[in-house]
């Protein structure tokens, strides 16, 4: 086998970043270039701006109306009007033209009276310099109207003008290089081969480079060649300001770019103690920063916030304005460990009184967690774990507005959520469905510790063969609950197209090679109530144990032939085009206490779920009814 | 004279909002294109994302290490440990490699010893699954990646093309067509005659334009021709989403815009209850939405942001996010009016436990107050005015973060504060130094109020000739305060350049035209004080009740020719060429409670004052001497 490098240093974010900008310190400066001050929104002022001219440039008629001599208008009076001529005793001016001497105060249009032949009346006296705006009222020559390191807003470009400036020195936007390396690595659109993966890291760091007011400059991806990977490092550190490379950062057997760097330039760091994203490095090349971007997604993002980002913050001068950060109750508990800080991607939502944090998908793949996410919330490295309901700090990534708009939905997992969450917000501006996939159970569990405002849900009681409101009323009892009736849906074996095995029904299960869904799910729950009344132990079917998370998920292990046969909707058979072999119909609902049914969001919910546009979705869908689809139903209480 | 339409309408906002939004219903759509995902950072999704592929794309390996056929790993353990040989028993994989059965488990290169000849050593079986990513664990064919709506990301970027998405459908970016008017209008950079304006609103709207996710498109100014302008209008309208014609929306004799507006098509809106910015125009032409906004600055950045901003979000599907409201004590009594809503830039800052909202210049001219505000705080039109230490809310436009690290100085004004304030954020990243302008006593009564950290003051005692100290202990009897000293400057009489009247000294004055300092300036009370020791009237001086608000001011009216002479210091009159005629020195210094001395805004402040720098800058502007500057003196308690 190849040499593996195993040994990956476990330094903490600050620490990692305090000995990158102590090897960059030697290099630091600070470029600038001459702007037009027409072309300089968002730019950054190199140095304090100060007005050339003044603003107004002259004594100025500050309404419309006319300039007079102020001395020549003493003595008029509402009883004693007094004639002005034109020429002599005044001229019309309207609003910014220049008043002049012997003119030395201006009587607004409302106040005189046209006595014809170019003469007026006024019935009161003028105080000198009234309604004039003297020279510089705005700006004075030489007054400062920028300091340096300000960020140029569209105001400052008027007033800039104003001043009479009409260029300024900025700070040069820095350019940064991003480099994508793996043999694997394919092109968007490009044909996809046995073992490709679409490259797509590098397109999310240009859009954060661009944000962060730098100038992207991306690289085709580079074959895992050492000399190729080396040249171009190479290249581009010394071209560019900053070099980020994607992937390959890690200790494996084609991690080409620590060798590399440490053969061009100096390494400061390889391995910080985070989670995900361990494997970064952190180097200098010819000057420049080169930051080693590991290849999974959330890494990479990662890798970038914390040390990326603030390089690219030191040379453009643009100050990250900081996350709001709230404290919300966790609603599930988080194990973590003390070898690394880890940021864990959650959905917030506001329930009653306090805020609550969903986690996502923790993995380093998990690029829809940072899509689906709201903000972070941030495991201390001397922190083992979090409890259930305890309170965290979350660093959000949207607008505190935002999430107050939300429904939070936490259950059982079906396309129509998608959809739903689709529609609201287009119909209902300000309001959006945040829902998180835990099986029906856990969404139930959810709503009983005030984590959520809705549980979807689809509980078949063994006993009654009833949906979702024995396990109400045992769960909540006491308590005034309600359902909202969603869809009726088709769960059946999904197959390979064709259906290879001949599957056709629960009783075939024990020949394939099966897909289940987590504990908890009611699909699951449903496997088990039917191989019970098919007397098969669930020990007999090869693959009980390996759990999707979705239906979706199922569907596409089936599809990839990784798997035989799945239990799932009609509908993720239909998206993977897989063939389906129904095996019942069930309900899936939406469980919540009653007093929510008051919401504002849970008003716009039910009214998406009654609208003809939800219901021809459904129809394109396909494999669901909607005929009580929005009915409330009050269970217990 | 020529005819002067003198009526305006007075409608509310929302009123005339909901009139112009009336108006825009019948021809309301919402254009797409299609755009390429690499370029789609920033625009609006028309529709819900689907995702085409899965990713991973495969079932692939979690970890650098070997795939394996879990079933042969059985009965491996610690102490029996088991021989795997590679392309029987297992193959090596790399992160992100496919996994394909046989091969259903990784182990990670951590947990296999190499046993040489192709053959590993494992200590541990492999469960099915382990370390296998699989099929769509991400991202599933079929599942909506973004929802219609949406404002793309960088991670959307990313997770777009890895769910094998090329291209999207956005909302078009409106084209804003933006119509400067005015015959005296000149470009930045143009010669300056003795008329002229610099255009400068059509550019701030142009960025705010850009901002808001707009495409502006700027006509060169148009002549005030009633042709010309109704000819471009058309023209505009006709071509582009939306337009904006600036100036000449009100009733003057040369105001062509509404009628040009009336004969194109309909006028939904003339004249709005708010103050600045009545004169504004809401209509339609072709279908397309004319906002006429006015010629002053503030008038103009307020109509685009009460009626061209959500005109345009509607456009373009992106929700403004709402700018923080916070409380915020009033520095200064407001009197508004039951005629208008008003809107009031203010400075904020953090004194103590409460922010604080000291009011800028009000005028609509008042260009600079936009740069210089942190907000707006805005007097309901059913309000006639808010008393000093009322609680208002402030819509801030500033980060509440950067708030918090303002000094807040309130009192004299002098060019050096310019220089403090731009030099201190340069080196205390952070903090930085809001002030405001109203003279020494006005500051002082500021810091009494609790409404400021310092305040700058060169406050002559008449009796002992001493600067600062005697008023200080005098305001502040039984309070522990402190002086952080300033500098010494020289105050003079500011005359045209070559002292055309030959002016040399006070006893002068009363042969010029005079231009004074407002009550409570240092500077007035030192004409006063000099005014009495040579036994002239203030009546004796023809300006005497003139009043400018800085020494800028001063030494621009001067400038101007429009007043002869105006005390000041010397660095104003060389700022603005003026000859200066030295009266004597004074002590400007900075008042402050002892206990301000401990905050890091003050630290920050006196070691700027000490700075080598800074006293570079003093010696450019000349006139200063700081001998003393950042020694810190305790006064009374």
């Amino acid at each position: 086998m190849a040499e593996r490098n195993l040994y990956l240093t476990n330094l903490p974010v600050e620490e990692a970043l305090g000995l990158f900008t102590k090897a960059l310190e030697p290099y630091r400066k600070t470029d600038t270039e001459t702007v037009e001050v027409i072309h300089s929104l968002g730019r950054v002022t190199a140095e304090a701006v100060y007005a050339l001219k003044n603003s107004p440039l002259y004594d100025s008629a500050a309404m419309d109306g006319v300039a007079v001599v102020s001395a020549r208008t003493k003595g008029a009076g509402e009883s004693a009007p007094l004639t002005l001529r034109q020429g002599e005793d005044f001229i019309p001016v309207d609003t910014g033209d220049p008043v002049r001497p012997p003119y030395d105060a201006v009587i607004m249009a409302e106040d005189i009276q046209d006595a014809g032949e170019g003469a007026i009346l006024i019935r009161a006296a003028a105080a000198p310099w009234q309604d004039i705006r003297p020279v510089g009222e705005d700006i004075v020559q030489g007054e400062m109207i920028l300091p340096g390191g300000h960020k140029i807003r569209p105001m400052d470009v008027g007033v800039l003008l104003s001043g009479g400036i009409t260029a300024i020195e900025a700070r040069r936007r820095p350019e940064v290089a991003i480099i994508p390396t793996g043999t694997e690595m394919i092109e968007p659109g490009d044909e996809i081969r046995e073992d490709s993966i679409i490259e797509s890291n590098s397109r999310m760091l240009e859009g954060l480079v661009a944000q962060g007011g730098g100038v992207p400059v991306r690289f085709a991806p580079v074959p895992d060649e050492y000399d190729l990977i080396k040249g171009r490092l190479m290249e581009a550190a010394q071209r560019y300001d900053m070099v980020l490379i994607c992937a390959g950062t890690s200790a494996g057997r084609e991690d080409y770019t620590v060798h590399a760097l440490r053969e061009l330039g100096e390494v400061a760091v390889h391995g910080v103690a985070v989670k995900p994203g361990k494997p970064v490095i952190l180097a200098v090349v010819s000057g420049k920063p080169v930051v080693g971007v590991p290849g999974y997604p959330v890494s990479a993002f990662l890798a970038y916030d914390n040390f990326a980002a603030p390089v690219l913050e030191a040379m453009t001068g643009l100050r990250k304005t900081s996350a709001p950060v709230v404290k919300a109750a966790l609603t599930r508990r988080l194990v973590s460990s003390l070898k690394h800080r880890e940021y864990v991607r959650v959905k917030v939502g506001r329930i009653g009184e306090r805020l609550v944090a969903s986690p996502l998908a923790r993995g380093a793949g998990a690029a829809m967690s940072l899509v689906r996410a709201d903000g972070f919330c941030i495991i201390g490295q001397d922190v083992e774990g979090l409890e259930a309901g305890s309170e965290v700090d979350v660093a959000l990534y949207r607008g505190l507005d935002e999430l107050e708009g939300a429904l939070v939905s936490i259950g059982s997992h079906d396309l129509i959520l998608d959809v739903v969450a689709d529609l609201t917000p287009r119909r209902f501006p300000g309001i959006n469905v945040s829902s998180t996939h835990v099986g029906s159970m856990g969404g139930l569990l959810a709503l009983k510790s005030g984590e959520a405002h809705i549980a979807p849900t689809h509980l078949l009681d063994g006993e009654t063969g009833e949906y979702n409101i024995p396990a109400i009323k045992e769960l909540f009892a006491g308590r005034q609950m309600a359902l909202i009736k969603g869809v009726g849906r088709i769960q059946g074996i999904m197959v390979a197209k064709g259906n290879p095995l001949g599957v056709s029904g629960i009783g075939d299960l024990p020949r394939c090679r099966y897909v289940n869904r987590q504990r908890g799910a009611g699909t699951r729950l449903l496997l088990d109530y039917r191989l019970k009344a098919e007397g098969i132990e669930s020990s007999a079917i090869a693959g009980y144990e390996r759990e999707a998370a979705t239906h979706m998920a199922v569907a596409a292990a089936v599809a990839s032939g990784s798997a035989d046969a799945g239990l799932g909707v009609l509908s993720a058979a239909k998206a993977m085009e897989l063939d389906f072999v129904p095996v019942g119909n069930e309900e899936y609902d939406f469980a919540l206490p009653a007093e929510y049914l008051e919401l504002e969001q849970v008003k716009a919910f039910i009214q998406i779920l009654k609208s003809g546009e939800f219901r021809d979705k459904l129809e394109e869908l396909g494999g669901y009814s909607a005929e009580r689809c929005g009915e409330v139903i009050l269970v217990g209480g």
